[in-house]
């Protein structure tokens, strides 16, 4: 490929404009400096409209999704490695290996090329880590006030590992229910910083790649009926979803609910429940009962699986409620929300 | 699958709020009522995080696109359309044969839901016409001014079709450059809205999903080197790249250039070029000499492809310059715009 001409971008300084995205040669700069040395990979550099693949061996496995978090950046990740996690992780759910990544831009005039490279880095970083390519891309750009920043849509494809069938419609009566780790850390670290709380030890993110842990555990439990990442709406609501597709109620010992207690206090002050904020390097997992030690060993034994436990059980309830026995011994509803408490958490 | 209480959502006046995006009951109520009836399918209403789909037997072909376009709705289609056949024609062109899309919706707080509804719809009967299911998806919501309307990332996942290899850097010199159909007639559609013109007959975009076309041709002429769609940048920009992608120079016969009158007149009206003008609906194709003729009796021969024409030809030139002799014998370069005389056209 003959290079075209390509004065070096003020990567220090400089801001998006609207060239960047008119499909000319302010767009080829930005991508020649900025986006396939961060991202760069055999397929990405043939400049095509596409990527040419492999045959894939197995059923195909697609996922997708927009990430529009505020702010940009958080600790733990910003919205280029939550942007790789996030649909990883939603690929991984699925029983599949996830194989390759398609990413789309759409850039807010006037965004500082250096938090674009920033984030453009933490993504190829994400994606090297987890072993799965950006193998193609697309960067579009909108005038200053019709976007905010940059929002990033990734889409997965993957193959289908083994024979088994996961979905939301699997879980039954008697099950168990089992958490990879602690509750609403991602939401709690999205919060913090954007109520300006000075922290002592500021809260930081659960956004990781779980396909490996997914992996150890499909490996450990193959009976496996249920596996979902619980993201918007956090632990209730994608309980409250999975009991509807299955048509079962579901019971939660709050006391077994793994939550830091930085995150706890957080929600105490701002009158928040864990249970309905978004982790993004958490699974929910429904298995059989007499599966729950080793589901739970599995998954304690991978670095993100740590504080894996098993929270309750999947009830016959024609009325597909999700309760929880409290701590004091009571027993309350888990809910989803109804309105927008937490908006742009992923 | 149980249904979730599912209170009737007002298409006629409401619009959309944060709460579509936040995870709970809301969000589900407009994939209920509103995604799922225009885009259905098997795959789409299993409601995982992701689509489970067949084993694809072929070198698997994946590309994406974020659609940005303002106006939402044009003469010849809207957002919805076009978000459908652009990244089909992107997998089309590498040489494959489109078998799925994945959708991602970002929203604008305040967006009219029967806007919404009629882009959705929209894209379900664009993908229903191509024979391209919308799989998987995904929906966030912005705050008002924090985007602009709805932006839509699809991308679609394809299987080669034959052993052939397509790519930008296969362009030989002596080769033939030939043109599916008329030329900016997408650009000038989105600008003659964009400037409020009141034209007597509208100028009508070329968005079309050209999987069908490009499947004759390489069928006709299975030694097409180079198959690219001249969407952003227009054919100027589209032949550059080839030309710098291959280290090949290229030139165009004016006289040779299908260009509706009406686009000619809205050009010289607004002092712009229609070679620098979207197509959403055209294939530029770069064959062997000798192909020539039947490729375009190819094209022609497709409701889609009755204007192609062979518009010029490759040259050995280093410097990789597209030039073009014009009507009146002269010869003039046809550079890419460096800047941002149209955005937002797709």
């Amino acid at each position: 490929m003959h290079r075209i001409p390509n004065p070096p971008l003020d990567l220090a300084h400089g801001r998006v404009d609207m060239s960047h995205g008119a499909g000319g040669r302010a767009m080829h700069q930005l991508l020649q400096q900025l986006f396939l040395p961060a991202l760069g990979n055999p397929w990405l550099l043939q400049g095509d409209d596409g990527a040419r693949l492999p045959e894939a061996n197995g059923r195909l496995v697609m996922a997708t999704d927009a990430h529009v978090v505020s702010p940009l950046f958080f600790p733990g990740g910003d919205i280029g490695s939550l942007a790789v996690h996030g649909t990883l992780n939603d690929v991984a759910v699925m029983g599949a290996r996830p194989l390759y990544l398609a990413a789309s831009f759409v850039l807010e005039e006037g965004l500082p090329l250096a938090d674009l490279a920033r984030i453009v880095r933490s993504m190829g970083d994400a994606a090297k880590a987890a072993g799965v390519p950006v193998v193609t891309g697309d960067t579009k750009v909108v005038e200053r006030g019709k976007a905010d920043g940059v929002f990033i849509t990734t889409t997965g494809v993957g193959v289908m590992t083994g024979p088994l069938y996961l979905g939301g419609a699997n879980a039954q009566p008697g099950d168990a229910v089992i958490i990879s780790g602690t509750l609403g850390d991602h939401g709690a670290a999205i919060l913090s910083v954007r109520e300006g709380l000075a922290l002592d030890s500021p809260i930081v993110s659960d956004s990781a790649a779980l396909h490996g842990l997914i992996a150890d555990l499909l490996a450990a439990v193959p009976t496996t009926r249920v596996l979902r990442d619980p993201t918007r709406g956090g632990l209730a609501a994608t309980l409250n979803e999975i009991a509807h597709q299955s048509g079962v109620g579901m019971v939660l010992d709050e006391a077994a609910l793994p939550v830091r207690p930085a995150v706890a206090a957080l929600c105490e002050l701002l009158g928040l429940d864990p249970l309905n904020l978004a982790c993004e390097g958490r699974v929910v997992a429904i298995c059989p009962a007499e599966e729950a030690d080793t589901a739970v060993a599995a998954l304690r034994a991978h670095p993100l699986g740590r504080d894996a436990a098993h929270i309750g059980s999947v009830a016959a309830d024609a009325r597909c409620f999700v309760q929880m026995r409290t701590r004091l011994g009571g027993q309350r509803m888990v809910d989803w929300l109804a309105g927008d408490a937490l908006p742009r958490i992923c």
